[in-house]
Order: C-alpha cells, then sequence, then structure tokens
C-alpha cells in the first residue's frame, strides 16, 4: 500500500503564520495512521468526523481507530458526494449530527476528504455554536494545496459559488500523499490546475520544475507530490498571511478563478470539476494578459501546453449557443471580486507576477470568443 | 408622534470598544429621520433592509427614504415575523434578495426589527461572501438592550436555540425610542426582562433604579427608557469588551437563559416570548442561588415581585405532564454552555455579581418543582 519513495522521507511541514490562529500543514506517506500526526491537538471530549460515500469505505475506518484512541467519543456523518451537495440541505445534516450527539464547544471535526467536505466541515465549525475547532485531512490533491491554506470555508447558492461561507483556520492539515492513489486521473489533474497556478503568479522558477516533472506528478511520484504540493502550499501561505481577510493582494490567488467559475456555474455546477474549470481559465486570462500587452505570446503558449499536458480541457465551453460572450460576462458579474457591476481580472504581470484590474468588455469578449474556439 | 420628553434631548451615545471593529450605539428621539444618525456610515454602492411583515408597514418608508439620499441603490426584502423563523428557509431570503439585486462585498445590510430580525440580519452579514457590513435598527426594547452588543447572530436548529451562528459587530446600532410607541405590551415587558437582568448580577444601585422607575418604563417614559437602555448596554458592553468571544466572563450575561431557552424550546419556539422566559428564569435561577445557600430569601423576593410587577411570569411551565423535572434536565444539557454533558447555572453570588458553576441535579430538581407550583 505504501508507496516506499514516499514512505522515506519524513513529513514535509509548512508553518501557517496567523498569529493565535497559527497552525501546520504536514506533508508526507501515511499520515492518516501515524500518531504523530495528531500531537498536540485537543484531546478527551468528542469528536465528528465529515467524509463522504466516496470517501468513507476507504478511509474512514482508519481516521475512526487512530482517533478512537484520543477521543471518549467519535461520531461520523457520511455525505453524498459531488460540488452540487455544497449546499445548505448537506451542511444540514452537519448540523443534525452534532446535535443529534450531544456536541458541544469542545467538539473537534475532522473534514475527510476533497475540498467540497472540507468547505462544508469548515463552514459547520465556523457556525456550530458560533465557532467550534476543526482539522482538514484533504484526500484530494486539489484540496491538499488548495483549501488547506486561506481559512475559506462555505456553500453554494443558486446564484453563485461560495456566495455563503465564512473564514475559519483549521487547527491542522494532515496531507497524507498516500490517499491520491485512489484519486481518478480527471480528479489529480484537476489538482494540478492549481499547482500549475502558482508559476505564472509567483513563481516562475516552480513553473519550470513543473514543466520538468509533469509526467512524475501524474504517474503519483512520491518526491514530486510532496515538493509540489508543499511548494504550493508555501506560496499560498505567503499570499494569505500576508491578506488574511482577502483585502487585496489575496486575490490573486483566483488566477483562472473568474472564468473558471463563469465555467462551472454556466455548466451546471459538477458537469466540468472546480479544476479543470480553473485550468481552462487559467488559458483564457493568460490570453487576456497578453490581449491588454502585459505578456507575450510565448508565456501564454507555455501555460496552454502545461495545462494540455495536465491533462486538463483548453478549449472553453459554450455556455449559451445564442448570445455566448454576454452569458459570459453575465456569469462573471457575479463573482466576489466584482463591484458596482465592474469585473475585476487576475491578469499576468509579466512571468512570475499579478495584478488585478479591471479590463473592457469588448476585449474579454474577443478572448472568449477565441478561447471557445480554441484557437 | 414624538414625545416631548424623549425629543428634548440630544441621543444618549454608548462607544463599544472593540479594537478595528469599534462602533456606537446611539439612543434618542427620532433616530430614524435624522440624518446626523447615519454620519459615517458607508455611502454610495448599494443597501437591503432587511425586516418583517409587522415592521414593514410602519418604518420601512422612513428608513429607505433615509438610506435613498446614500446609497445609490436601496433594496428591501421583508420576512415572516417571529422566532418560529429564525431558521435556514427565512435567513435564505435575504441570501436571495442579495443576490438577485446582484449585491456585492461593499454592500451594507440594515436590519429593521426585533432580536430575530437582527440575528438574521447579522448572520446573512457574517456569512454573505464571508463577511459584509450591517448596521442595526433594533425596534424592540428587547433587541436595543440584548442584540445592541455582543454581537452574537445566528438561528434555531430544531434541536436547539442559537445553534448555528457566527459572531460579527454592526458597524453601528440606533436606538430609536420612538419606535417603542408600537410595541405590543407583552413585548415591552420581554425587554424589561433583559434591562432587570443587570441588577442582581452587576450593578444593585441599577435594580434600586429600575424598582423606583418600573412603573415610568411601562409607560414609556422617555427620561426612564433612555437611562434604562443606556446602562444596561453600558454594563453589557462592559461586560463583551472583557471577553469578546464568550470564553467566560460574558457567559454571566446568561443569567435567567438557561432556564429559559428550556422553557421556550420546552413550550415550542414562539409560545412563550424570549424576555418572558427569561424573566420567570431569573426567578428560578435565583431560587437556585438561594438553594445553593449564595444569596437570601430576601433577594429572591426582591427579583420575582421585580419581574413580575413588570408583567412577565414568574410561574414555570409544566413542560411534561409525567416527566416534567427530567424534559427540563434534558433540555438544559443542550444549552451552549453545557460541558460534557454538566449543565453550568449563572447564580447570584451575593447581590450585584455572578457566577458560573454547575449545581446537583436533585437541588436542581426542588427548584424546577418549586417554581412550576409557583410557591
Amino acid at each position: 500500500m505504501l508507496s516506499t519513495a514516499i514512505a522515506a522521507h519524513a513529513p514535509l511541514r509548512v508553518p501557517i503564520e496567523l498569529g493565535d490562529r497559527s497552525y501546520n500543514i504536514l506533508i508526507g506517506a501515511s499520515l492518516i495512521d501515524d500518531p504523530a500526526s495528531y500531537e498536540g491537538l485537543p484531546k478527551g471530549g468528542s469528536a465528528l468526523i465529515v467524509t463522504n460515500e466516496t470517501v468513507a469505505p476507504l478511509y474512514l475506518a482508519r481516521l475512526q481507530a487512530r482517533l478512537q484512541a484520543r477521543h471518549r467519543q467519535v461520531h461520523s456523518v457520511v455525505l453524498p458526494d459531488g460540488e452540487r451537495h455544497k449546499e445548505w440541505g448537506t451542511l444540514q445534516k452537519i448540523f443534525d449530527a452534532l446535535l443529534a450527539a450531544g456536541c458541544d464547544r469542545k467538539t473537534v471535526l475532522y473534514a475527510l476528504g476533497g475540498g467540497v467536505v472540507g468547505d462544508m466541515t469548515g463552514f459547520a465549525a465556523a457556525c456550530f455554536m458560533r465557532g467550534v475547532a476543526f482539522v482538514q485531512v484533504p484526500t484530494t490533491l486539489l484540496a491538499q494545496v488548495d483549501s488547506s491554506v486561506g481559512g475559506k470555508t462555505g456553500i453554494n447558492h443558486p446564484l453563485g459559488k461560495n456566495m455563503v461561507g465564512a473564514f475559519h483556520q483549521p487547527l491542522r492539515v494532515l496531507c497524507d500523499l498516500d490517499v491520491l492513489r485512489s484519486l481518478p486521473t480527471r480528479e489529480l489533474s484537476a489538482g494540478l490546475a492549481e499547482i500549475i497556478k502558482y508559476g505564472p503568479i509567483a513563481d516562475m522558477a516552480f513553473f519550470d520544475w513543473i514543466e520538468s516533472n509533469i509526467d512524475a506528478l501524474r504517474r503519483l511520484d512520491g518526491h514530486a507530490l510532496a515538493r509540489a504540493v508543499q511548494r504550493s502550499c508555501e506560496i499560498k501561505a505567503a499570499v494569505v498571511s500576508s491578506d488574511e481577510r482577502e483585502a487585496g493582494l489575496r486575490a490573486i490567488l483566483n488566477f483562472g478563478h473568474t472564468f473558471g467559475h463563469a465555467i462551472e456555474a454556466g455548466m451546471g455546477y459538477g458537469a466540468w470539476l472546480h479544476g479543470e474549470a480553473v485550468g481552462c481559465g487559467m488559458v483564457m486570462a493568460a490570453r487576456l494578459s497578453q490581449a491588454v500587452g502585459l505578456v507575450d505570446a510565448t508565456l501564454v503558449d507555455r501555460i496552454r501546453r502545461l495545462v494540455e499536458r495536465a491533462g486538463l480541457p483548453v478549449v472553453a465551453p459554450v455556455l449559451d449557443a445564442h448570445n455566448n460572450t454576454q452569458r459570459y460576462l453575465e456569469l462573471m458579474r457575479l463573482d466576489k471580486k466584482a463591484e458596482g457591476g465592474e469585473i475585476r481580472f487576475v491578469l499576468i504581470d509579466g512571468p512570475g507576477k499579478a495584478v488585478l484590474r479591471a479590463v473592457p468588455d469588448t476585449v474579454v469578449a474577443q478572448v472568449i470568443a477565441q478561447s471557445c474556439q480554441g484557437a
């Protein structure tokens, strides 16, 4: 079960410095089973593991066994799987489980699953009795690099993604690389999208490294995975700790997400994986950066090729056969970065640097048309 | 419409010191109509007024008129009235209104109504796009003294009151005393319960003052109301600013609430007003304080008489004809102050001082039996 390549190394650690809400991300092999992974976390009282129907048969018993050695009571709730379940009705199941089990303010929630489970568990923890502690055990590559840092939690609304939520930091994040072996290829690629993202906006040396290691990452090489997760978390942490509440700089992490969210909403949540939409959205955002004169075609082409090699779509979907551009614009105006109806895009301002700015609709329309044709 | 007694005075101001979340409570006549009440609040962008079907015909147009002078767009959403609507379905109407109107992170929410509207608007503001600003315009005496300070927001769950929520501070609270003239007598009394509360736990001179002014308060004398709201907010502010996240001291504000919440839950939310349940709960908590030897019968009797003179119930309801004591205990074990199934009560530790402690079930049972007989 264990990859010797991974197991040979002690866990990597990324400290997230946020004053009295500081925590550690641990990255390594077999972390779920290792008692050392839990050292320093609250014990005694009760714990509730939140997971989903796909992950439960694979890892729930292992996490339960470990937590039973630490907590008087270990409860669990198994949610349906998928982005379309990231809504109030599913969240309510967590509150139901907490209250039915007589949980209190000292209860610790464990999120065992991908980004949907992590976002909902974090939001439930933020709101239950106005705030209890939680630990992330992300089981997808996307969740390991994206949800581990930033404290964003929440659910979707029929009119927009992540429209209802809270900032709530975990006590710890356990990125167990072994669990990625059960991940479908498509979801692995989706995770690679968020890793690739950090290159153009923050670290072109890392982008070069990903170009050289993309095949190793896709075949789950332990060294490559650990390095990719660690560097992604480090970059995100550096951005987030300087801007915890998303006032400014943090918005650059949404590179590819403005187009990506429009794709997800327009196709219906779940049709495209979040990372697939972001992958395609990065190509569109790179083209937009070129269209306003910030980067040249060479960089756009490197991004498009790497996204494609990661197994991600690079041709944007048509969201409306009759009025595609308007549909994209309408959906993007709902983006949380929009202000007074004006869409603000994360653009590449030369390799390794990002900037947030508005772009005339006519220019955006050209990029949408070009991207939907796969030109 | 205006009471000259109230109008003759400039608004009183209670500053709430919470670092970068500090704000002011303004208390006075005709504040809704006075442009000065809004000075320094965000303007431009959009505002959403959240109110209910009872309050809307009385005050919505006046608040709209005032805000239209400050905001590009002023939207409103009218919720059904009553504690039983303090739940997700109703909260969702606020999110629906925000998103349908194209609101964004700069939108300011205005809560125009009683505690239910305030709690739900505050929670919607805490969660919408992970946090936007809001202003409280409480229209009940209870909301003016209770919801003005503390930043508690949230909704009920079928298994417990206020089980889902957040701490989220308003930008300002406008306590317009004129709006209390439209308040039903029963709701005025409910508000007096929370005012009386501050005497036994924190300020016996204030308790003496209320004893002397209870009739003036019940006939809505402007001077008396302004003083009562101001002093209540001051005491609550002193407690809350030293314990914003309810780690310890703040729990004393729940004097009467452990029994009160059991009454509310056991009777079905809305059967008794929150303040009525708290009024009766204070008499029960005073008796419990006497039963464990902390105060004498004289103080218990003064509290019982003042609660009665305020127009509040002093005989506890029977929640279960067959097993009343167990039903009370069971409901109280769901209280947020409970830990590991142990109920912790706010008791009076000598006049003007409160303490949080567990009490043996047998002693609690005696007090429940005594209180249900009105002995």
